[in-house]
């Protein structure tokens, strides 16, 4: 006899909240109940998700604490500055594992910086392959999903922090579907194919200081992190190219096949292949290769995720398994949906 | 206590090959058994399917009969002209399901017209949403999977049959994948991206004949077809559309609705919906929608498909499901991988 | 000594406008005057159209008369039902090209059925390809450039029309630029990459009736067309492909090569060779191929074409030519952009 | 009068042999002569480069230097090490351009640890715009034309050589035609769209001695070089995130400004705007931003390119009409095919 955990969805139009219904119609302890929307509520799910047959008559209610109470788990995939008053209103009887922001920075002052307004406190931090987080997610009733470019990167280079100097530089290259469904010109399909192009360089995109967070604690020492992303003409997928000055260049190699070694979706490449977006498709694996340039002396990690699997929805789902006690990798998948 | 089916797949490092084995690690009752290759016999898998991680270490053997021998049910995903002698070797005990061209057309002078050579024969056709097949399918030892562009055109026209003049013109958009891992120039990403170019043009194309066959059967008359298929930049997925001059404009709607009323995998769209491949993309489904030009008297079929799945590897695992007795839909999805 | 021809573009931040100033930079006898907008007035033409950089400081004008007066040539790239008003307010003292559909149906029932409102009457269609055409344009001071896909069609299917029953199909592969800059979700780089689609399915996209009015011109009598657009994973580009019932099947090849044999921009290619829309991409050129399905005694022409260019903006460029006086070919360019 | 200059290209039939032709055929002062090819000997031209129409009948001569004699230029679009024999047996009569990297390293040891075999010496490096060269390509009988990466690379690095430390970090994601029209697996369409992928990492990559080389050289100082090339789904186009460790971050935007105050293709995009490459292909234009990490004291510098114009047959080009006295733009163009 299995359990049957009921969730709801807040913010079920959007692409991760279409991921989070496309992993969950496969997860075999699930029943999914409300969904929810803003501006499209009312409408059938079919219009804005017309690959999720099964679900395709269900209709799209308002986003309230009245709509989404009652589930065993919500997932919330709203703009930042939403969850944290939603989340009040649920009540610890229900687990809510939030794909925004809100709760992944720990620090007040990085909150007020990087995304203005109030902190609204940090929850377990949804990357159970970083040093010490698995155990805080066990059980949890409250679980801040990561940010896509700070998984990839985070994973890419935590096993190394004791080898290398204190300045990385990350350059991700990443599908449009993390820009979600905002209707801005440079988002256009005319405007996105056949072409590449930087933003928030400099420093400037909001997801510098949650790997910075991150790399900090896993080296127990602050590390500073040059980020630039780079758009792709792809839907999906981010692969992240991250280097570091070596201390010491024994034992890389070593470093990340011991970290990883029992980590179910990450996956340290044999020596010679090197990853490529398209295989993690649609997957929650992390695949990664690892080098040092020798001429330099310098770590060159390049690494592979699904910005909306494992970099949002997919790892939502883990974190929900963990959270209930189920397996941890219940209704998710190593196996990229590739050519 | 469930069986469990032993499987082995020739051609495991093509496309079809790839697919199939994705989905049959999906698939509860599949115990995977031998893969093999032709020229990359004794490469590990990982070198040819990135994305299958949990078959990366398997090594691929010689495609033989000995080596495909003693499993339950084995997949051919050939070139054509090679499956007759290895079926005739594996005996009946074991389930084949051909993937290639070998035998999907009865009619002897066909074959040797549009492959040359000696017809081996026909096998049960593995389109069972075609009326009469599914029962042919149940039980059966041998199934020759359809062709991509016959699944999607066949099941968009059969249940007009008896509505239409006896000429129907199809042009088909298709994803690269189609064409397999041939190393031809036109295949080559740089000229395929941002580029539309048709082949087989001018009732050239091989699935022609197999096109003809289905609709001629479900019309129980000779229906003429004009095929064209047009190469677009994409990876996967065929968009069908196919046109029809009417004899008869009232009840069209109500013929396709009648006709996928019961069937899993086809699903005629609401009015005002037409179908994208992305909503099909790793699916087994098939997403239509039918109109009326009423000016001109004439049907409109568009329809979705992901040539490599419900268009191959998925029908052959729903095939492999009817000839064992499963449940059609085992281990198969409707829900797409989107965007 | 070369006379310089002062212009200015009404709509110079969408794509057809971009793609008129392209053109127009390499055209040695223009000088390029007013850049209009409507809601972009005010900006500089960097924002809107990065790749003009010998523009990026021109500030976008409101689209008034008063601006666009004084101009010897003004190009209209506008909302359709934009275009009578200014152009009366010109005067004859100024060549109007009109990139829009306000002025090429001759049938004012046809305007009021697909476009609703007054028509606006019929200005000389500027595709001098067609018979008849090139006369209507020399010397004349308004012209409709024509829709892109009447563009491609007309000329695959004109020069068969005597050879031909009265019914064609056309299914017309395109890129996405064609919808232009419209913030609309289906047209995000999300959605549209990987995936293809069908639109205005039926008879219902506005320029069926351009095309029936062409071809039925041609022929001297009704030509009825089933048109089906279908957008794909480009920016640029269509592909036509064109079908029709032979009266006739001798001849085919010879009526193309001969409609076409002075043509500086239609090409028939030679036998065995298929168009791409990347070979004609930023080119005003139209390759074309040309069949007999000789089981079905049916014609199938398929076409590429660049919409941007000969599809709109290298239209209205080789009619200003002929408008003007000039060599019909300056400042255009048969060579494309490949791969 | 115009002289006309006479020109030959070997290679004709690759990627940067097309785009040799397809400038040239712009460029007023040309005449195309023999077109050569080695496994395509023999062909027409239209086999190898549909875009190029005005030259489709052309037939491919082999590539021997009796059929390359008597050109006034030479353009050779060669694999490596087929250059320097071909050179010498041409004599200074003509004017050689290699795209190829047998003449562009200076140091005999970095030629035979990268490329192996000896060095045939090097030649004036055909990048005008980096300080002191553009003296040496005026009226030069060879050039040597350099690599597409370190094109973008060198000229976003060269002005900040004095305000940075010794090391710097490239991450360039680049089109597929840069791997020319190799048959190779991860070059196919099915598996190059929809995917990112890294290649050449750890400093594997040829083209880094090459950046080394030229940064070191605008230095006056050794710089070390940490180069990944990633490669994105578009045919064209690089888009290179060069970063390094400021010395001193005052004066960074002045140094970029006064660097290309002078430069007809090299331009430095006002405050905030970033580059595209849709914005830049097809001309011989490089666009660029720079930007301080103030948080890390860390130059952050974007600069795109077409990998096919500007980043091999415009810099061509360009040298050409340096060798001749030729205005230095003639024939090239700062505008871009967007979108």
């Amino acid at each position: 006899m299995r359990m049957t955990v009921r969730i709801a969805v807040a913010g079920a139009s959007g692409y991760a909240g279409g991921e989070l219904l496309r992993l969950l119609l496969g997860h075999p302890d699930i029943e999914i109940g409300a969904l929810t929307a803003n501006s499209s509520a009312g409408d059938k799910l079919l219009q804005h998700q017309p690959h999720l047959l099964p679900l395709a008559d269900r209709q799209l209610q308002d986003t309230t604490a009245e709509t989404l109470k009652g589930h065993d788990v919500v997932f919330l995939a709203l703009p930042h500055g939403h969850s944290a008053e939603l989340a009040e209103q649920l009540g610890d009887d229900t687990v809510v594992i939030d794909c925004g922001a809100d709760h992944r920075l720990t620090s007040a002052d990085d909150w007020k910086r990087w995304y203005g307004g109030e902190h609204a406190g940090s929850w377990p931090y949804g990357l159970p392959e970083l040093p010490g987080q698995r155990e805080r997610l066990v059980g949890a009733r409250r679980v801040a999903v990561p940010g896509c470019y700070p998984t990839v990167s985070s994973l890419a280079l935590a096993p190394a922090v004791d080898l290398i100097e204190d300045e990385v530089v990350i350059v991700a290259v990443s599908g449009t579907s993390g820009a979600g469904k905002s209707l801005k010109p440079n988002l256009l399909g005319s405007e996105v194919m056949g072409s590449a192009s930087a933003y928030g360089v400099g420093g400037a995109h909001r997801h510098t200081p949650e790997i910075t967070q991150n790399l900090s604690a896993a080296a127990g020492r602050p590390i500073k992190v040059s980020f630039t992303p780079v758009l792709a003409p792809m839907s999906r997928g981010i692969l992240a190219t991250c280097t570091a000055q070596l201390k010491d260049a024994s034992g890389v190699r070593e470093a990340y096949e011991k970290a990883y070694a029992n980590e179910p979706f990450v996956h340290v490449l044999p020596e010679g292949f090197w990853p490529t977006t398209n295989a993690v498709l649609g997957s929650n694996a992390v695949q990664m290769q690892v080098t040092v340039d020798s001429d330099l002396n310098r770590l060159v990690v390049v690494a592979a995720v699904d910005n909306l699997a494992k970099g949002t929805a997919g790892a939502a789902v883990q974190c929900m398994n963990l959270a209930l006690g189920l397996p941890e990798t219940t209704g998710l998948s190593t196996v990229g949906v590739a050519p």
